[in-house]
This record gives structure tokens, sequence and C-alpha cells, in this order.
């Protein structure tokens, strides 16, 4: 175990030198709030850094990045830190590169592998920005807009809106903080653009998959479709579905919503989310996959009332 | 003005006997949490009272009531209190026994009538439970579980769990302090039993309103009719379109969204909401209706060709 401290990481992050920031494939507001944050904070302590991720930033988190935004300072690496990185299996395309060479990971996973040199780690904080908001405050550094919306933002993105049960006391403390010093930042429209807008292919897909919502063993178990042939019907694409898995929990008394898109013809990427305290993980983990207690994965293959039956099987033992 | 402080509401409730606690017909989370947690604390200091309210208090608010709860012990009023309550006409049945009755209102409503005594009314507080958890704090009241609960769900409905304009800091921080007092609650479950589960006949009316929602004005405008036709088709009764307004606002793009309930044929009840800036209340103040800025309503009468005209028109104009 490589833990460090808080003390031992604000001591590292000074001595630190051209830095690179590596964030998660698919990136959320929480590691894009993170990294930006951090790339702001070392910038005021006069050490240049770059925020390297896989895949491009989505458009909705471009609030989040410096003003002037050019990500085109290059310069080779002295330093490189993970933020919300519990595995380099998620760096995506910065894998190859970078695994094996991470000095610092901050990061809030309970299922970090602790792959870095050195690992700042928090289970029990709601978002990586939450253990940052700790950090940057223990040392001593001004905040600017910039990093008040980006914290604000990891920690309201990560947990729906101060929704699931990761929120902890500390997270509507430091928010009830970032609103006391920066009362001028619109928190509502941040949260409106995070939680309520959507584009009119996600109403249809929406629409499309609580539609055909199936309910099994007395409403416990909901089961959403996202056939190939459903998402072109309804002219849904992959990118549409991200966040779809909430909408199997809606209806009253389920315990667990699973939701299961059509990756090829017979393979099935399944997501299983459960209300209150069924353990999803220990039963994805049956199929080899896994995940959170209450938020797991696995991958089946067969027809779709094979899958169906394997599905309905383990949750009823679960339940 | 019969403004009062925090510390003369004190002694008022202190000196008080034999208490009646009014709240507002068709309750919610904020007026039902600010009710019970005011009858406990009354409780506590050994002052008997009743929570009265024109219609029953919905299923899923039963876990505020107190512990073996009837209602039934009656008892003359000597005390007359309302919480949450910003005009006696908000009083359903009880606004003929009660009307100019009233000695102490403690409410958080901008469009407060000043028709009680006294009133301790803080315009910013998000909730009227934000303004209880301070004034219980000033009164050194010891909090019980069930206080803990009321307060929370009273600031959390009240600001669609922290997500609209007027949560503010000390939202989040009476939050954090609840939170950090009371670990074993279950705020996530509060959480999804007040805004993510859904009844049946819910889904159907979201999926009906959604399936037939209007883009006007370049798409800065948005309609959803629930017409008698459609309700009746999807099986909708009035109660399962409450909150539904909400829908209106979810496309991108979007700056007011109107919802529309066929009342009887040729009348309409219009609900408008807008996304950022735009005064919705003056639109509606122009047929006769108000409310807030971001969220207002009227009445219209016409043909359906008829109140789309109507409406557009202004929504245009105002833009």
């Amino acid at each position: 175990m490589n833990r460090i401290s808080l003390k031992e990481t604000a001591e590292f992050l000074r001595n630190s030198k051209d830095v690179y920031i590596l964030i998660h494939r698919n990136p959320d507001g929480d590691c894009i709030g993170a990294g930006y944050s951090l790339q702001a904070v070392l910038k005021s302590l006069g050490i240049r850094s770059r925020v390297l991720c896989s895949d491009p930033i989505p458009e909705r988190f471009a609030f989040l990045l410096p003003e002037n935004f050019e990500n085109s300072e290059n310069f080779p690496a002295k330093t490189i830190v993970s933020v919300d990185l519990a595995d380099e299996k998620l760096l995506g395309d910065l894998e190859e590169p970078y695994t094996g060479n991470i000095q610092l990971c901050i990061d809030h996973h309970v299922s970090n592998r602790f792959y870095a040199e050195s690992v700042l780690l928090e289970e029990h904080a709601a978002a990586a920005c939450e253990i940052l908001y700790k950090l940057y405050r223990f040392m001593n550094i001004p905040f600017t807009e910039q990093i008040a919306k980006c914290l604000f933002t990891g920690m309201s993105t990560d947990t729906g809106c101060f929704k699931f049960d990761n929120t902890t006391p500390e997270t509507h403390l430091f928010t009830a903080e970032i609103m006391q010093e920066f009362p001028q930042i619109r928190y509502d429209l941040i949260n409106r653009e995070m939680f309520d807008v959507k584009s009119p292919a996600r109403i249809r897909a929406e629409m499309a998959m609580l539609g055909q919502m199936e309910y099994y063993l007395d409403g416990q178990c909901t089961m959403i479709w996202a056939t190939l042939e459903i998402c072109k019907e309804n002219q849904v694409q992959e990118s549409d579905l991200e966040g779809l898995t909430a909408l199997s929990l809606q209806p009253e008394g389920v315990e667990v919503g699973i939701t299961i898109r059509e990756r090829e013809p017979g393979v099935y990427k399944i997501s299983m989310r459960s209300a209150k305290d069924a353990n999803v993980s220990a039963i994805c983990q049956g199929f080899g996959g896994g995940g959170h207690i209450k938020a797991a994965g696995c991958l089946l293959r067969g027809t779709r009332a094979e899958v169906t039956e394997k599905l309905l099987k383990a949750v009823e033992q679960a339940l």
C-alpha cells in the first residue's frame, strides 16, 4: 500500500514540474473538474501542466476549461499525475504510453488498483473533486471562479445533484463554502445543463425505452431492451443511451433495474442498478462482470429469451 | 409590516399553548416537514399541538409523521400558527374558519400577504424548513431523527434536490449539519422516493406528454398539451400530471416551456416555466395570472388554435 496523506500530496505537487494530468476515457464532470482545477492550481503555483484524455471533452463541459483554452503548449512530462482514475485500463488510448509511469494518483474509488507510485485515496469521498477541495484549502490556494465551477460540477455530477448515497456531509459543506465565496456563479444553470437538458435524440431514446419496459418478479425487477432494431427504428445512437440506466428504477416497487444494450447481434451489455440494498455487483460477478453494490454490469451472449432467463434467475436468487 | 425576528418568534412559541399549525392545501414536502417538525418541537417543550391541512397527507410523506401518529387528540386552539403559507386563500377548506385568526406566520415566500398578527418572513430562504432549522438551533432544541427527516425533506423537495436557483449556501450548510448529526438516516432513499419513483400512470403520462411536445420560435418555446382526450386515451388522471411541467424545459435550447391542461372543454390551465432568465410571471400577469419569475401560471379560454396564438405572441415579445 503506497498511500500518502494530504500533506504529502501537497508537498509532491509543490515540488512537481511539467505535469501531465491524466483523466479517464469517456470523461465525466468529476474527472474533468478534477483535471482542469488541478491545472489551474498548478498554474497559480507557477507550474505548467496539461490535461490529457483519450476522448474529446464533451461540449457541455466546455465552461470548465480555462479561458483562451489551448491544449497546444507541448512539453515532455517530468511528472505524471492521474485524477479520478481507478485503473490504468480506463485510460483508453493513453493506457499504452502511460501504464506503469504514473507517479501520483488522487482518487475516491474503492476499487482503486494502486497502480501509481503514490496514492491519495479517500474511498468515502463522493467525488475526486471533494478530495481536491480539501487539498487546495490545505495548500491555501486562492480559488478562482473557474476552480469553483470545476469543483462544484465534479461534486454535483458524481452525486446526481446531491441525490445518491455517496453524498457526504462534506459534499454539502464544501458546496456551501463555494456558493458563499462565489455567489455570482449560476449553479442552477450548471445543474440544468448537467441534469435536465436533453437532446431530441435522447428524448426519443427515453420514450422508446420506457415504452417497452418489462416488469418481472412481481414488479421488483424491470428490464429495458435497447436492441439494435429498437435503436434503429427510433434513430437512437449509442451515445444517446448514456445515463438511461436510471429509467429502469423509476417504477414504484422496483428493486433491481436492468438495461440491456445489444452491442452486436446476440451480444448484450448488461447494466444493473438497485434501488435500495440489493447487491447487483455480486449478481454481475456471477456473470464475469462487476462494479458497485448499487450499480454494476456484465456481458451476456445468447438469444433474448436465454438472456432474460439467466438474468431473472440470478436476480430472483439475490432478492 | 408586522415582521418579527427569530428571537421574538422563539419567545412567542415558548409562551404558546394548545397550538393549531396550519399548512397549505395540496401539501408538499416543505409544509409537511415544517408543520410536523414544529409539532415535535412544541411537544419537546411540553406544548401540545395539531397540524391541520385541508387535504390528506400523501402516503409518500408518511415517514415524516410522528410514530404512533394519531391526529385524534382534539382540543380547542389557544394559538394559531401557519407555516409555509403565503396566503390564507391557500388554506382550502380551512380558509373559512381560520382567516383573520392566525397569530404567527413563518414563511419564505416573497409573495407573503402579511395576513398574520406576526410574521417571520425570510424571502431568501429556500424553504420554510430552512428558517425553522435556524429557529430551532437558536432555541437550542435537541433534534430527533424525525425532526431531522422533516427539515431535510423540506429543504430537499423545495429546491428540487438542491438543483434550483433558490438553493442557498445555508441550504447546503444546514443539510451538512443534519447529515453529520444523523448519519444513520438514508437520505438517498428519501431522495429516491421524492424525485425518482413514479407510478405506472405517471410514466404513461410522461410518455404521452413528451410524445406530442411541440416546438415553436426556433425551438426556444415548447408546448405540451394535456387535453381531456389525451388524458383519457392514456388513462391519466389530473393527479398524475403534478410536476410534469418540468418536461417542457428538457429539450436543448428551450427558454420558455408551456404546459397546457384542459380543465373542461375550452378552458385551459397554463403553466409556464423559464430555463434561464425569461420572466414568465410578467407574461402570465398579462393574462390575469402570475407567480414567480421562472414559474408562473394563468387561465385561458378559447380553441386550441386561439390559445396557441395568444401564448406564442406573448412569449415572442418577451424573448
